[in-house]
């Protein structure tokens, strides 16, 4: 992996600020991310100014320049909370997509290293990916470890990774009742692994560490079912997670792959999850119809892209799930939209060129 | 997992000897073994008396009790080399089996702690597996880690885990051209985790470091696909391949778990790699037909036993490839005459009872 030679213009750095002081934030972060350029997004419901400190080479995003690309009536449907790290990866025009929550800092690993997560990252996403079978001692791709015995030969080659989701130490990506029954908790163990999440198999995708290849992938990672009651803390979202299946399926179907484990980030502590609770079941609840939908969803073959795949995959949220709560008829809208959104901006950026 | 209780007549440790003297492996391995009852099968092919030093609560078989009880045709064809071992399997009356090579000793963490690879194995099989959905943290069971956001709770109670699969520290469990190509390698990462296995997902189970719960998955695990040219090294068998995925599709067909990760043992170095090449490539060969069968084998309702579905899968084995390869239409019929052991073996021990 310190081998890794990543161009500066492959990659953005994406954040979505929902706090308006970035300062301690980007400094923790100076020595990792001072190289890439960094696309900001300001929540569009945040109105104090940001505050970023120098030397870092950045675009800013806010509430003008979202309404401006979508409508003022969409900004807040697709773009508002953890949402607006989405205009990011509409913006962005590089390879690579980095993005990283405003409440996490750079972890150790377990010799006391610096993490450096844009590096792991793209590793990951630079390696195939093994979906077809599992193998045993991890990510065989990395130094000093390889495939095991009885793995086919004809598999070596893998497929491109196009997606790589990295973990949390200390405060865990956990949801708000198992956060509020276990406030003590949190995660000490470091697990130095990288697999690929075989095909056919649906996982929880979290926004909060992700990175991805922006062209291959990009459509399926949008902002598509928001919750009624959803507030400014991680357990009170399921964006994530929705999008992430979809993109695990549309993955899957372009047999592309996903890998989950390093790199690692230290979450801070935030909010009351006991508070949080009472948003929190819708979410939990609509998880128990969301999961069993994207574990059964097969895409046509004439699907070749993902922005092909997404709006099949609108088509059958709306009709699938649709009738039994409103919920999936506004996230199949906004997906339809999205996909809208990413051509024109695609196509805008192809004649500007 | 410092909190698993073990009873000492649950678990029979099975060793293959295919070296007489024992000495240094059984010290090495006697804080850990000590307390349970070992079942020693004697390489049926070795004629020097074993040498097994006081102190360890122990049955020995041998080629004559093997030959008794399936009688001398039988016994070369079946329990010879790596495969003795499942003739110990046999024997066996515990809840549990855990099994080791006769090259491997007891591994450190990386905290520098002894591993004690039956407590690990024993809590790996007692806490549920979670095969239909994954979660990015790892076993949700284990001190400190739980279920990540998004999983559904539903599936939070998990299946019963039949079969736990650990791992290789120093020689990794290769295949002789890998080994033969990087003869230098040693695997060094020590992956402090435990996973299911997802449904669906074939794996190459190793039979270095297993264990399992005899009477759930016991009939899955046993010695089939014997190469013509097999030897007495890892790198030159495949009958833990084979039979792996066939119990890993059984325990999905029954809605079991399969686990994999720790506990870890330390493999000694063995034997030339590039010796062994000549033989291998046949068992290369056989896994591009192997692994694109088991992937695709679907069990009918009516197999509700691992007895029944390994006979289900015997068929389909002599079917499907017994045309390509007359090794396949052996193994088919070692399967049946397995099964038919095996129900022979608990009926007798049942009537004695």
């Amino acid at each position: 992996m310190s081998d890794t030679v990543i161009k500066d213009d492959e990659v953005d750095i994406v954040i979505a600020a929902l706090r308006s002081d970035l300062t301690s934030f980007m400094e923790d972060w100076r020595i990792i991310f001072s190289r890439f350029h960094l696309i900001i997004v300001k929540d569009p419901d945040l109105s104090e100014d940001l505050k970023i400190p120098d030397g870092f080479n950045h675009d800013v995003y806010t509430k003008s320049d979202i309404d401006q690309c979508v409508g003022s009536a969409s900004t807040s449907v697709l773009f508002s909370g953890y949402s607006c790290r989405y205009f990011g990866y509409l913006m962005s025009r590089k390879k690579y997509i980095v993005s990283i929550d405003d409440d996490c800092v750079p972890a150790k690993d377990n010799k006391g290293h610096l993490v450096d997560v844009v590096a792991q990252h793209i590793w990951n996403l630079r390696a195939p990916a093994t979906p077809f079978f599992f193998n045993t001692l991890y990510d065989p791709y990395c130094a000093g470890a390889d495939f095991v015995r009885g793995y086919p030969f004809s598999l070596r080659n893998g497929v491109t990774c196009a997606l790589s989701c990295g973990l949390w130490l200390n405060l865990a990506d956990l949801d708000a009742p198992t956060q509020a029954l276990k406030p003590e908790m949190r995660n000490s163990r470091y697990v130095d692994a990288v697999l690929t999440v075989p095909a056919r198999t649906m996982m929880p995708l979290s926004g909060i560490n992700v990175a991805f290849e922006r062209e291959v992938i990009g459509p399926a990672l949008f902002p598509g079912l928001r919750l009624g009651g959803e507030g400014k803390l991680r357990w009170e979202t399921i964006e994530d997670l929705f999008s992430g299946m979809c993109a695990k399926v549309v993955c899957d179907h372009l047999g592309l792959g996903v890998k989950s484990g390093l790199p690692y980030v230290w979450r801070k502590e935030s909010g009351d999850a006991v508070e949080s609770l009472k948003k929190e079941w819708e979410g939990v609840k609509l998880m128990e119809e969301v999961v069993p939908f994207f574990q059964t969803v097969r895409l046509l073959r004439s699907a070749v892209t993902a922005e092909d795949c997404v709006l099949e995959i609108a088509k059958m949220v709306k009709e699938q799930l649709g009738p039994s709560d409103r919920v999936f008829t506004r996230a199949a809208d906004a997906m339809v939209e999205w996909i809208k959104l990413w051509k024109a901006v695609a196509s805008a950026s192809t004649s500007a060129a």
